[in-house]
């Protein structure tokens, strides 16, 4: 497998992740050589938690996880774009995409329009 | 001004770029506070460059410039999504976008299908 990118001095990478259907931005997370390696093997998206310092499939506690259809690499070789089948929402707040707060011009936030796709309390454990 | 961000040790937060009208994710960047300021004060898209240590316009030296249309932060206020008119590409390569080159579950690139939409050789000095 070839994984000759440009890693950070952490050893990782960020990830772009968009829907495949409706090219919606989905998420940004960071990789290290083992998710991309995970990720691939398996078709199912694996990131590296810098808060939990640990491998983490997408999904696990959730159910809601990501199958990679397409993926890119950037002209300098350290940012990765991953288009993905999404099951349920990408976001922790039940959110489809964790990019639905929309600011404006002055930095302040505008009313949220993007509808929940499901209630993170009957997904997530306490 | 409201940025109220979680810039990462560096004082830098990354920045996905995508096309206003197309939904195409041109670039992956870096911003720090001032360089969001600068975005917003003027419309057009400003970065920190890593490698130069300077903030940049883009498409001071190309003519490239992206007009901010929207913005958005993610949900743990650690991501920036713009969506943005793109003046010719955004790639220094020539390409539209950067994400030009698609890779196969093994790593090996694909032919590229993505046309070039200028020249770089007329667009920067040598």
């Amino acid at each position: 497998m070839n994984l000759d990118f440009r890693f950070n001095a952490d050893g990782l990478l960020p990830a772009i992740v968009r829907g495949a259907e409706d090219g919606r931005v989905l998420m940004l997370a960071w990789m290290n050589a083992e998710a991309v390696r995970q990720t691939l093997n398996t078709g199912l998206m694996h990131y590296w938690s810098r808060s939990r310092k640990k491998l983490w499939l997408k999904g696990e506690t959730s159910g809601h996880t990501q199958r990679v259809i397409r993926w890119f690499v950037d002209c300098d070789r350290d940012a990765l774009l991953f288009e993905v089948e999404q099951t349920g929402g990408a976001c922790h707040t039940g959110h489809y995409s964790c990019f639905f707060q929309e600011l404006d011009f002055e930095g302040q936030p505008l009313t949220v329009s993007d509808p929940m796709v499901f209630d993170p309390e009957l997904v997530y454990e306490k």
